[in-house]
C-alpha cells in the first residue's frame, strides 16, 4: 500500500502568521516556551447531535515529515525573517508531545480532540494543518455516518470523486466516508492506498458509443457475466433501459450460468421508477437482481425515499457526502490554553465578545463515562491534567453554563478518551486498518442513545467540566472581567 | 517555483467505472474508435449569472502524468481486468486531442469548457479527474469573485486554509481564490508554488502567551516595526484591544520611525466596533492605520457591513470562500457528444426524464460576441465543429428553448473560446503566469454587463445554438421520441 502523504511534504501548506508568531517567539527569546495547545470544536454540523472524529492518521504522517527545504528557507529569508530563526527551522526536529482521541470516536463540542504540549513555536506553526486535516475528514464521516443511517442498513457507496473539493478532497474524503459507514467508494486510489474497497460499472457514455441500448448491455454482459449492473437510464428507464436490461439477463447472463446482480438507475422519480423496476425484474423472474440508485442524494432524500417506499437496495451518494454540501465546514479551532512557568504549566484564557468563543484553560483530560447496565454513553467530562475520576464511586457531573443543573452518575466506567500519540516527537500511536477504525466507529456509534442519534432536535449530550476545572475557568473569568 | 502536480502520479484518482468501460471497450475491439466528450456544467453556484472558468493548469499536469505502476497495474489484475488490456494501460501514451476555454473565463451554463477527442478509452479515463479539478477551481474562483466585487476595490484576503476540505481544497483553493480576484492569500505554500502573495501577522494565541496585552503588542511591534498589524480582539476590542495597540504604536513603531500598519478584529459586531475603531485611532492621529475584518464572512455580509456604514478597510475571508460554503458543489459533466464511424463524427445524444440533463450532441465549437461600440459580451453561440461566425454581417440569435425569441445581433466581434491545448497527445499551450490569468479574469468579467453581475436575480446570459446545431439535435429528439 501506498502512503500518500509520506512522497509529499506538506510543511509549507501552513498559515503564514504562524510563522510570523514563530520567528517573533524566536526573537523574544521564547524558543523553548513550553505550552499546552487543544484542537476542538463548536458546533456539531447539520445540527447534529455528534460528530465522528477522523483525519488522525494524516497528522500524524505530516508532523513525522516536518522538515524545509532550501526553497522553503529561501521564502522565509525574502520574507525578512531572522537568520537564526531560519537556522534553527533548517535544523528542524520535532520535539511536542501529542495526545489524541483515535479515530472513530464520537466527538462532542467543546471537548479537547488533540491536544499539544512542546515548545511554543512548534506547537504553533502545525495548527493549520492539524486542524486542515481533522475539520476536513471529521466533516465528511460525520456526514457519512448520518446518510448511512439514513439507509437502515443498505449499502452506501461513496461516488463523489468528481465533484470533490479537490484532489485530496476526493482521496481523503473517501477515506472518511468509509470510517463513518460507508461500504466503499468509487475512488479507486483508495483501494490502492488505504484498503477501501472501490467498485463501478459503467456511465451513460457506454450506452451511447453503442448507439443501441440492448447491444450496448449485451457487450458489458458479455465482459462481466458475473458482475453484472446495467444503466438503465440513458434514453428512458421504464420503456427501454430496463426491459433492454431484461433481454440483456436473460440472453446473456443467464445463458453464461450466471445471475445478474443489479440495474442502476441515475435520474428521474426514482421511488416511483423503482418500485415499477421491482415489479418487473420480479415478474422476469429476477427477484435476486438488486437496484441501485443515485443522483444528488443525502440522509433526508434517502429517508424519504424510503418512508414512501422505494425499492432500492443501495444507493451511490456523491456531491452531498463528499462536501457534505448542507453544512460544508467543520470549525475545528486550536487555542492555547497553558503555558509553563518554572516547569508548572499557567492556565490562559481567550476571552471574546461572543461568549461560544471564549475557551476553556488548563492542560485537560477528557473522560466518556459509560453505564455499567447498557453499555452506553452518559457523559464525558473534561478534568484537569492528572485530575482521576475514580468509577468505583459514585459521581456528580453538573452543567457548566448552568450549574444548578446536576446528576450523579453510579455504577459507570470512565474511560480517558485522549491516547499518547507523539512522546518527545517521536510516533507512539500505532498505524491502525482502515477496517480496525471503520468497525470501532460503529461500536461507538452504537454506544449512543437514539435521541443523541436523531437528525432533528438531537438531545444535547453532556460534555461537562469537573469541580475544579469549573473552578480555574470562573476564577480567570473573574478576574478578567475586573480588568 | 515547485509544480506540486509534477511530483504526484494521480492516474488512480479515477472513478472505477472508467476503467470498467475501459476494458469493456478494449473486450469489445473498440480501442481505436474515436469518440468527442464536452465538459460543461448546468447552474451557476449561489444563483449566480456567470461563473470563472479555473483548474485547467490541473488538469493538463495531470494529463501530461498519466501512466500506470506496476502496484496500479496489479489492482486493476485483482479485479478480474484483461491481461491485453492490462499491457495496453502498461505502454499507455496519451494521444487525445483537448481544448479548453482559458481559465479566468466568465464561463456559462450549457457551453463545453473542455472538448476532448481521441480513443475512447482515452477520453474516458480522464473524465474524473477533468471533472475534479474544473469543477474545485471553478467553484473557488466564483465565488471568490463575487467577494471580491461585494467590497468594491477593498481588497480580500483568502485565509481558509484550516477550514478546506483537504490539502489540496486548501492549495488549489487560494490559487483559484487569486484568480477570481483576492489580493493574496495566508497559505504560504501558495507563494512558493504559484507566486501568490501569502501574508499573515499574529493569533490570540500570541497576546494570550505573552499574558499582557500591551507587552504582547509591543513585543510584536518591536520586530515588525515596519510592518504592524495587531490582532485587538483577544480581551476586549474597545477597552484594552485597541488602547492598547494605540499604546504600542506610539511607544514603539513611531519611536522606530515608523507608521502602524493596521489593526484587525475577528469577533464580536464588527460593524459597530470598526466604525468606533476608526474614531480612536483618527482621534490618536493613525488616520492611516487600516482596520482589518474576519469571521465569517462572504458577499452578503460583506454587503451588508458596506451598506451600514463599517470602517473596513480589507477582509479576510475564511471558511464561506474556502469551502463555496453557500453553494459548495460545481455541477461539471462530461458527456460524450459524437463517435467517428468511417472518419465521420456521429453525433450522440443522452436522453433523460429530467429535461435539464438532455445533452446537446456533436463536436463544438464556442463563439463569444461581443459589442463593438460598448465591448461588451452579448451572447454566447454554440456551433459545430468547422462552422464558422461571420462577424462582418449580421447575424440571428435565438433561443434554442423559445424559438421566437430571436435577436439580430450587429456591429460585432466573435471570438472563438476554446483553445487548443493538447495535439494529438502533446502539449501545445503555454503555462500562464497566475498574475496573467488573475488579470485576465478581471477584464473578462468587465466585458460583462452589471445586470449579468447582480447577486440577485441576474439576467440570463444568451448561450445559444447555431441554426445547424439546433437543427442537429432537434432532428435526434424528434428520432428518439418515436422509438
Amino acid at each position: 500500500m501506498s502512503n500518500t502523504l509520506s512522497s509529499r511534504n506538506l510543511t509549507m501548506l501552513v498559515d503564514f502568521y504562524e510563522y510570523t508568531m514563530a520567528n517573533g517567539y524566536f526573537a523574544n527569546g521564547m524558543k523553548d516556551t513550553v505550552a499546552y495547545f487543544d484542537m476542538f470544536f463548536r458546533r456539531v454540523p447539520d445540527g447534529g447531535g455528534f460528530a465522528i472524529m477522523a483525519g488522525l492518521e494524516q497528522v500524524i504522517e505530516y508532523l513525522e515529515n516536518l522538515s524545509f527545504s532550501e526553497e522553503d528557507l529561501e521564502l522565509f529569508r525574502r520574507h525578512g525573517f531572522r537568520e537564526d530563526f531560519i537556522q534553527y527551522l533548517k535544523n528542524f526536529k520535532f520535539e511536542c508531545d501529542v495526545w489524541a482521541i483515535p479515530e472513530g470516536t464520537p466527538i462532542f463540542p467543546g471537548e479537547p480532540l488533540i491536544k499539544v504540549r512542546g515548545p511554543v513555536i512548534q506547537a504553533q506553526i502545525i495548527e493549520t494543518m492539524i486542524l486542515l486535516a481533522i475539520n476536513h475528514q471529521s466533516l465528511i464521516a460525520t456526514k457519512a455516518n448520518r446518510i448511512v443511517r439514513a439507509a437502515e442498513g443498505r449499502a452506501i457507496m461513496e461516488f463523489g470523486s468528481r465533484r470533490a473539493q479537490g484532489f485530496d478532497g476526493a482521496i481523503y474524503g473517501a477515506r472518511a466516508a468509509y470510517i463513518g459507514g460507508c461500504s466503499g467508494t468509487a475512488c479507486v486510489i483508495d483501494e490502492r492506498d488505504f484498503g477501501v474497497p472501490a467498485l463501478g460499472t459503467m456511465a451513460h457514455s457506454w450506452v451511447q458509443l453503442f448507439g443501441d441500448e440492448y447491444e450496448a448491455f449485451c457487450a458489458y454482459a458479455n465482459e462481466y457475466p458475473h458482475d453484472c449492473t446495467l444503466l438503465i437510464d440513458t434514453y428512458n428507464v421504464l420503456k427501454s433501459g430496463l426491459p433492454n436490461a431484461i433481454r440483456a439477463f436473460n440472453d446473456v447472463v443467464v445463458k453464461k450460468g450466471f445471475r445478474p446482480k443489479g440495474v442502476r438507475i441515475d435520474s428521474g422519480d426514482i421511488t416511483y421508477l423503482s418500485k415499477k423496476c421491482r415489479k418487473m425484474l420480479d415478474d422476469a423472474g429476477f427477484h435476486d437482481c438488486k437496484i441501485v440508485a443515485s443522483n444528488s442524494l443525502d440522509e433526508y432524500i434517502i429517508r424519504d425515499m424510503l418512508i414512501q417506499g422505494a425499492q432500492v437496495d443501495s444507493f451511490g451518494v456523491g456531491e452531498r457526502l463528499i462536501t457534505a454540501s448542507s453544512s460544508p465546514v467543520f470549525g475545528g479551532v486550536y487555542k492555547i490554553v497553558a503555558v509553563e512557568e518554572n516547569g508548572v504549566a499557567v492556565p490562559r484564557i481567550k476571552l471574546s465578545e461572543n461568549v461560544q468563543k471564549i475557551t476553556t484553560p488548563c492542560a485537560k483530560e477528557v473522560w466518556r463515562l459509560y453505564d455499567n447496565w447498557t453499555g452506553k454513553a452518559i457523559a464525558d467530562v473534561l478534568t484537569l491534567e492528572g485530575e482521576e475520576i475514580d468509577d468505583s464511586e459514585d459521581y456528580e457531573i453538573f452543567d457548566p453554563d448552568y450549574t444548578w443543573k446536576r446528576k450523579i452518575v453510579t455504577d459507570f466506567t470512565a474511560k480517558k478518551l485522549l491516547e499518547p500519540v507523539f512522546v518527545k516527537g517521536k510516533r507512539v500511536y500505532p498505524c491502525y486498518n482502515i477496517n480496525t477504525i471503520k468497525d470501532y466507529c460503529a461500536k461507538q456509534v452504537n454506544t449512543l442513545w437514539d435521541e443523541v442519534k436523531r437528525f432533528e432536535n438531537p438531545h444535547k449530550y453532556y460534555v461537562d467540566l469537573s469541580q475544579k476545572l469549573w473552578d480555574e475557568k470562573n476564577e480567570m473569568l473573574k478576574k478578567a472581567n475586573v480588568k
